[in-house]
């Protein structure tokens, strides 16, 4: 895609050379991990496509967009509202970081000893690879773990345009209060940003928008609990990536196009892997673009993927948002409402999480569970011993591992998966 | 002082074999790092004394008090505020976190990768080793960084009697009414248990004591700004550790009794080292009993301590608390004024702290900062990087160093510090 979009992104102050380089290894990863798969649904094109675009047309649409006026948000986190950014007349967009990038320079601003996600996102930004953070006229923090909320104070150096969500710890009344006043307050930072208030119609329309969205993802979700599965974990993961990138009511209208597509394979017994393929469900920390590579050992060491217990999965797009209100202030309690219920192990206790991993063991007919932990990630790795505990106290074989973004440990997590699917079948 | 405690300890289910191991690596450390100092001050008899029957005489005192009907409530944190625990007829100690024990079965409940003070907690519980966690009535845990508040999730089912603590992360008006929240759902909850409700004049009583605790230990402190300095770093770490352990009068006295013999010092020009000796600030992680590894480096190659900004020094000791309020609800507010001031890098942004530590090393004319960061402690090694480079703009030098409670680094760290020091000279 290089060739149409070099002013472009020289525009945005990407670094040229750098950045051919990411685009080059994101192809060929994505050649090599995605295209080489069989049986794919036909609607994957949309995203293969999307995906070969990611830094190319869907740029040149946001800053289409930022021509005729309308501002874009940056996110990296799934309590950051996108119908307050919708009814604001913005676009929410999540940032890049699944990737290694400039980790020498990124070292020297945050402690070696930081998960992936973290450094991923300095290096991004100090490499100057990320035209949606380029693109970006507001970029949202919050405080979720300690590793993001302090290395958001260096952060704020960095980017110039940072606006960080404050969030609480723990499910109480003050919590409520504090993710309602932190809720509002980014409302009211929002209709700054874009010079548009929001109003009860418009409100409505984005949270009926991102209802939509979720709701077509959990379409997709679902299908997964067929056996033969109709979609592999590696496209399914894709799906939920792109989640954070796309056009809303385009990518509703294509998820829901290949979710028509997997109800007729459904129908026709066509899975991708045969029946009784050792069914896996992933939990744990997020896995953002081009983050692939867990999926990629577990479905080429003979299990599938059926479920992400994740915020790039269920954790992040499960329960809608009530749209009956009739005010603002109605329908901002009922999004307060909807986001209080996200069980981010940031919160203690936090045993809506276990339940949730339960639930969908049992709807996905899973034969084991991974849980799938960033080093240093300190909330998810400590979750996951009593996790792994409570499930392995009600037959549920859980494997945990624990790894970062490069790929010098794929010989050794393929050698553990292996013999976890193995004891599976 | 094993022979008259064995059966207190057997009562109260410590492991005498292993709390025997304990004891004695402590006494031969206490030996060979403090009893080996040269011209200390006669006052450091009470703390030998105090650190010889720290786990005999000082249980037997808390064990007679639970006798005659009054509560301990154990503690791993500063934000416990002492004042309502008096105030409700109940005792406060601080809980054993500053050695390695039963490493291998804390593993099994905590991830590797856990900073050694909150991996010591759980040693010390597993192992039952600690008397002080044994005795306690109520043991408080804090939501302060992402490591302790998941950590109590599974602290919880090893103790019983666990309570834990919401703590805010922002000081805005929110965190502070949290905050507020917290210490009046804290005093409800130690009311229940002493069945002693809090009154105007207790809590006042109760203010004035610890108000005279940190007074007597900011009193020591002053008395470093010195040159040459009265009392080495290790003895004044040692007054600043037993400060959560100590009977408060008590301890305001002896404190007070070994600062009348430092200004005689000081009037005389007395030091424990030669004046011109290079004067270190240490700023970071807590150092609890019996972790002297890092200011032992420091006074044996040649320069000397100071003064703390940790928990266990002035970022826990400064500040009064306003005792002139008629009411509980009065002194409360007050409380929670005095406590909303602790900069804790939990906190972001945290600005206080930075100030504090160029305001300390003006004040004890520092020559060099030396940050001491716990492994995996995420809060304090990434704030350190911008500490450093803002110290570093201003001229003053700063060692960052990361360690954890093993001995294995000693060598290592002996070489950085000594080479950090000459350039000091």
């Amino acid at each position: 895609m290089s060739d149409n979009y070099r002013s472009m992104w020289a525009s945005l102050g990407l670094d040229l050379e750098a950045h051919d380089v990411l685009l080059d290894v994101l192809g060929k990863a994505y050649q090599d991990i995605y295209l080489t798969q069989k049986k794919r649904p036909e609607g994957m094109g949309y995203f293969d496509f999307v995906m070969s675009e990611v830094h190319g047309l869907r740029i040149k649409e946001l800053l289409d967009e930022k021509a005729a006026g309308r501002k874009v948000i940056g996110s990296y986190c799934v309590f950051v509202p996108e119908e307050i950014v919708l009814a604001a007349n913005a676009t929410l967009v999540g940032l890049c970081s699944g990737a290694d990038f400039a980790t020498e320079d990124v070292e020297k601003l945050l402690p070696r000893n930081t998960c992936a996600l973290i450094k991923s996102s300095f290096g991004f930004k100090l490499g100057k690879v990320c035209p949606y953070l380029e693109s970006a006229d507001m970029i949202v923090g919050e405080n979720t773990c300690d590793g993001k909320k302090k290395a958001y104070e260096s952060f704020k150096d960095l980017v110039g345009n940072l606006y960080v969500m404050d969030l609480p710890q723990v499910k109480s009344e003050m919590g409520k209060a504090l993710l309602r006043s932190e809720y509002n307050r980014f409302k009211a930072a929002v209709e700054v940003l874009t010079g548009v208030p929001v109003t009860a119609d418009s409100l409505k329309t984005a949270i009926r928008t991102v209802n939509a969205k979720r709701a077509a993802i959990h379409r997709l979700s679902s299908l997964r609990k067929a056996d033969p599965v109709p979609i592999s974990g590696l496209d399914a993961l894709l799906a939920n990536q792109v989640f954070f990138y796309d056009n809303p009511a385009r990518f509703t209208e294509s998820v829901n196009k290949i979710c028509d597509e997997l109800e007729k394979r459904i129908h026709d017994k066509l899975g991708v892997f045969p029946e009784k393929t050792p069914r896996i469900l992933v939990s744990g920390c997020p896995q953002a673009v081009p983050n692939w590579k867990l999926p990629m050992i577990v479905e080429t060491v003979g299990a599938v993927i059926v479920a992400e217990e994740s915020c790039v999965g269920e954790r992040g797009t499960r329960n809608l948002t009530d749209d009956t209100g009739e005010t603002v202030d109605e329908m901002m309690d009922a999004i307060v409402d909807r986001y209080f219920q996200v069980d981010c192990a940031i919160f203690t206790p936090n045993p809506d999480r276990l339940n949730h991993i339960r639930d969908m063991a049992a709807d996905y007919k899973v034969d084991g569970v991974i849980h799938y932990g960033l080093q240093f990630c300190q909330p998810y790795l400590v979750e996951a011993i009593p996790v792994e505990t409570a499930l392995e106290k009600e037959n549920i074989p859980c494997l945990r591992i624990e790894t970062d973004y490069s790929m010098e440990d794929v010989g050794q997590l393929k050698t553990r998966v292996e013999a976890f699917v193995e004891q599976l079948r």
